[in-house]
């Protein structure tokens, strides 16, 4: 059977709009090049060569990614500048090596002295490594904490001085924006992390080392920073679809939520109130982040009208538990009606399929299925 | 390279310990065929051909799937009897019969007056259908409420009634056993379980209706269970591995765990007494089942004596946070050196794999990569 519209499609699949991506791209694209800052997307979020490739026009296509796995894909995909963002092991070069040969320049972080001694030590001039050092703007995960910024200079002075290395300059992540729910509180954050890196450039340029990279981002910082002075790249990832985390912490809005699992009723249960779906914690994924904000969210949002005030509340496997505060529309959503569910977290969710099944609802609401855009999963 | 040991393998990676493996299915195997019960297994777990052929030795074959996925993995592999274990929807037939067709029994649950008439209108002498009727035993999840049985025999007759249906019984699942932490609490699920299910079989056989398979199963309530009176087969899962949640419940012991996620250490922050491992909240989900009874458990905990006292604290998608109350052991976990997570909830973590590779802690400690196992995932 061909697949035409929605109705024709298995139960869970995921669904993307195509016309939200391209506003939602549209929209970073402009804000940074106005801003005269460069996006370097974190492909994190789509694994999906066709958004990588829709996300970078307008820009000089380099990416972000965060496995080897999206490496390998993106490089096969013809993306040539490619900035792996989660600290490399020794036991990674390899892979790195392999896929720099193929002419991908493919760069890595670390904010480790020992790591920065095995890369020198596995480097060439044959076969080069480009390195980011990373730092911890306030998140408090990876890197090297600002402003004590410990080791910073032996780090580099390690890469800057080993011949096949090249030190590319310097990263941040602020991923504590995803705590903040107010515009002050993100452009807050995102001015901590701009002065943390570049202040890191600084120092580093000041001991004589240079830093032509100066990397940071994450949506909220993206979207709410007021001042971009002395970054040159910005990395937000969720941006391309939005989740309900984004939408309750003002890095969009209601109408900006791209991705939705559909699925199909299976059972009612009027005696507590409830239905069931059969997305569950594998297709939903068990990620809450947005309930910080929202609680009643649970494990998603039904979207549409009919399902006003409906959320997932539990699940288990394959079984998601839909509740709400009034009474549930039976007769509305019999045993095989489909529903749309939004996600938590779109990164988390979206990784338990391999594909996006396409709709545009500028084109007939999103109901037939204009295009099918493949994902890399795994690592 | 060819992977001749775990250091060879890319992380993370999903490791399974063959001889735990055995032990939990030779365990549960016996236990149930010592009870004169038939053993279905709940392959949800597992999705794995090799496993589910290792899991139904000295019983019938027949097994138990959560998706039509699996259905198809499975009959491909050469399984004739599959309980597709989630409430049917009318969209899903036309799958079922093609699978039928292909000799595969693959039969279905439902709760639902309405879809036990689609049932009745899709069948035919030449395309049949085996049903069971959910029993919600007390989870509250699918299923019928015990005692009530609101709609039973209607639905029952319905099925029975109508030409190439086969009305095969009754089903449950005791999910809430997953909420007791002591041996009598589990059997007193196990008992409530068994009084519902063989209840509901009793109801149909005083209206004059068959009901030969009387399913039931959760891994506590088939540990625990002191009574399998009129039950004719169990369904546990996630037996097979084991996990640290059933671990606290008391369903296995601290060394029945046969899955875990190897993880490289990819950054040091003594700072904030952390470090960083490449297994954030892909590799081993966010489910945090077992914070019930342990809240220090976090994502997981790491394996080995060497990480006593440490687990994943928090995660972002491809970080893991590694915590402890003590100090952390810096220089014997060097960045690049490889640890094992333990997870909370392995059918939930082992779904973001597809492979598995099998190690044997009999052979040499589990060092050698002696097999390599397939999966299933998706729908």
């Amino acid at each position: 059977m061909s697949i035409q519209t929605i109705d024709d499609l298995p139960t869970p699949s995921l669904i993307l709009d195509r016309a939200i991506l391209r506003r939602n791209l549209k929209r970073m694209s402009e804000r940074l090049a106005n801003a005269g800052v460069t996006l370097r997307p974190h492909l994190k979020t789509a694994k999906s060569v066709q958004i990588g490739r829709m996300a970078v026009e307008g820009h000089d296509g380099r990416i972000t990614v965060s496995t080897l796995a999206e490496a390998r894909y993106f490089a096969d995909g013809g993306f040539k500048d490619i900035l792996y963002g989660v600290g490399i092991v020794p036991a990674k070069l390899p892979a790195v090596t392999a896929l720099r040969r193929q002419g991908v320049n493919l760069r890595v972080v670390t904010d480790n002295l020992a790591v920065a001694n095995a890369i020198a030590a596995a480097a060439s001039s044959g076969d080069m490594f480009s390195v980011l050092i990373e730092i911890d703007s306030g998140a408090g995960r990876a890197g090297l904490p600002f402003p004590a910024l410990p080791g910073l200079l032996e780090i580099a002075q390690t890469l800057h001085a080993a011949p096949g290395v090249e030190l590319a300059g310097v990263m941040t992540h602020a991923g504590h924006s995803y705590h903040q729910s107010t515009p002050d509180g993100i452009a807050a954050v995102a001015e901590q992390e701009r002065r943390a890196i570049v202040g890191a450039a600084e120092k580093l340029r000041a001991a004589g080392i240079p830093c032509s990279i100066v990397s940071a981002g994450s949506t909220p910082t993206a979207v709410h920073a007021r001042d971009f002075t002395g970054i040159t790249e910005m990395r937000p990832g969720v941006y391309v679809f939005n989740d309900l985390d984004q939408e309750f912490i003002g890095s969009c809005g209601s109408g900006d939520l791209a991705l939705s699992v559909l699925a199909s009723v299976i059972g009612h249960y009027p005696h507590r109130n409830q239905l069931l779906i059969d997305a569950g914690a594998l297709a939903l994924s068990k990620d809450i982040s947005a309930q910080e904000f929202q609680p009643k969210v649970g494990f998603g949002t039904l979207a549409g009208v009919l399902a006003s005030g409906m959320a997932v509340v539990e699940c288990s496997q394959e079984h998601g538990f839909v509740g709400a505060d009034s009474p549930l529309p039976y007769a509305k959503l019999p045993v095989g009606a489909r529903v749309r569910v939004l996600p938590n977290h779109a990164c988390i969710t979206a990784a338990a399929y391999d594909r996006y099944y396409v709709v545009d609802s500028d084109l007939d609401g999103g109901r037939s299925v204009v295009d099918v855009y493949d994902r890399i999963n795994g690592w």
